[in-house]
């Protein structure tokens, strides 16, 4: 049995990670393989009560220890669901990955890039998508999707904090060009597909 | 304000760590020094909730996230009760620390050495003992010690578990002659109290 592909979406919110996963999981099915959708935070019930904790535990939690605690959850939901899936044969698309945590760690600057990086490593056990697909869009038109904010409404603190985050996933996929494919999320979503398809033709 | 000193004890259980532990707070006491006594796992909300999970948990929990989680409470003690007592001058004498992870998770084997103890280091942001004191005994006397069982009642394979994990502690020691203090713990306590006593001196 042929291991399955692993294929993880990046970006910030609002660039239509959810809507090409969708689609990429469709041209999939069609094409009669086996697809299992996931997203991160996963849905275990370790992750479960771990997101418990985070949430509704009294007093500071020190940075390290919630870095620890998100990498345990991602461990579980590689080790219970992404693992089995693809030593299965099925295809995991997966609405964010390892990535998203060195890039939003990265822009809260706690941590370090490389610590970040390293944990998520032995979380996944090394486990890497075969194609990771960066939805880039500017931070103003990805805030602008979400809720019809206007583009003045979003605080200039806020804005710093996001476009942080588009860099570090910038930099990721320029890091290691042959995993990340770089796609302009202001395109219309069916020529984003498309390029997506192109690519993961490629994989199969 | 100087640092307090950080003192590790380490060893199977039934070395004799408590006691130990116990007559060098009262040296230190008696040398007018304020010393913070503390036990691995930690006792922070966190971690009680952490531990909550591990032992009631359903289902398989993956070796790597049980390794975080246990991190993650590592974090947790270090961060809001070791550093602020050596901060404030404090010395902290603590019942085991991150090298019983390593030798501990070393011997069983389900993940590597150099993991472990890289994660352990992120964990404790870097922070290793001035001294670590390894009361070493041979399995067969540490179990006789603990609530008095024949000597062949231990059975073969939780021996050779514990004889792992002794020679563990003997490698970590060796690796870092500088911070380990090895003492034979089948002296009598008071003579091996000595020992503890000269080496701490020689740091305050």
């Amino acid at each position: 049995m042929p291991r399955g592909l692993f294929i993880s979406f990046e970006g910030i919110d609002g660039v239509g990670k959810s809507t090409q996963v969708k689609l990429l999981a469709e041209y999939l099915g069609e094409a009669g393989r086996e697809v299992t959708l996931t997203r991160e935070p996963g849905g275990t019930e370790l992750g479960d009560s771990i997101r418990e904790i985070l949430l509704h535990s009294k007093g500071h939690i020190d940075a390290r220890a919630e870095a620890l605690l998100y990498a345990a959850d991602r461990a579980q939901h590689v080790a219970l669901e992404i693992e089995p899936a693809l030593a299965a044969g099925c295809d995991v698309i997966t609405d964010r990955y390892l990535d998203s945590s060195v890039a939003y760690q990265g822009a809260g600057r706690e941590l370090g890039h490389d610590e970040v990086r390293a944990l998520s490593l032995f979380a996944v056990k090394g486990l890497l998508p075969n194609l990771t697909v960066l939805l880039d869009l500017s931070v103003d038109q990805a805030a602008a999707r979400l809720a019809g904010t206007e583009l003045d409404r979003l605080e200039s603190e806020k804005a710093e904090f996001f476009e942080a985050v588009r860099q570090g996933f910038l930099s990721l996929a320029a890091a290691e060009p042959n995993r990340w494919l770089v796609l302009d999320a202001s395109l219309p979503p069916a020529e984003i597909a498309a390029a997506i398809r192109t690519r993961v033709a490629s994989l199969i």
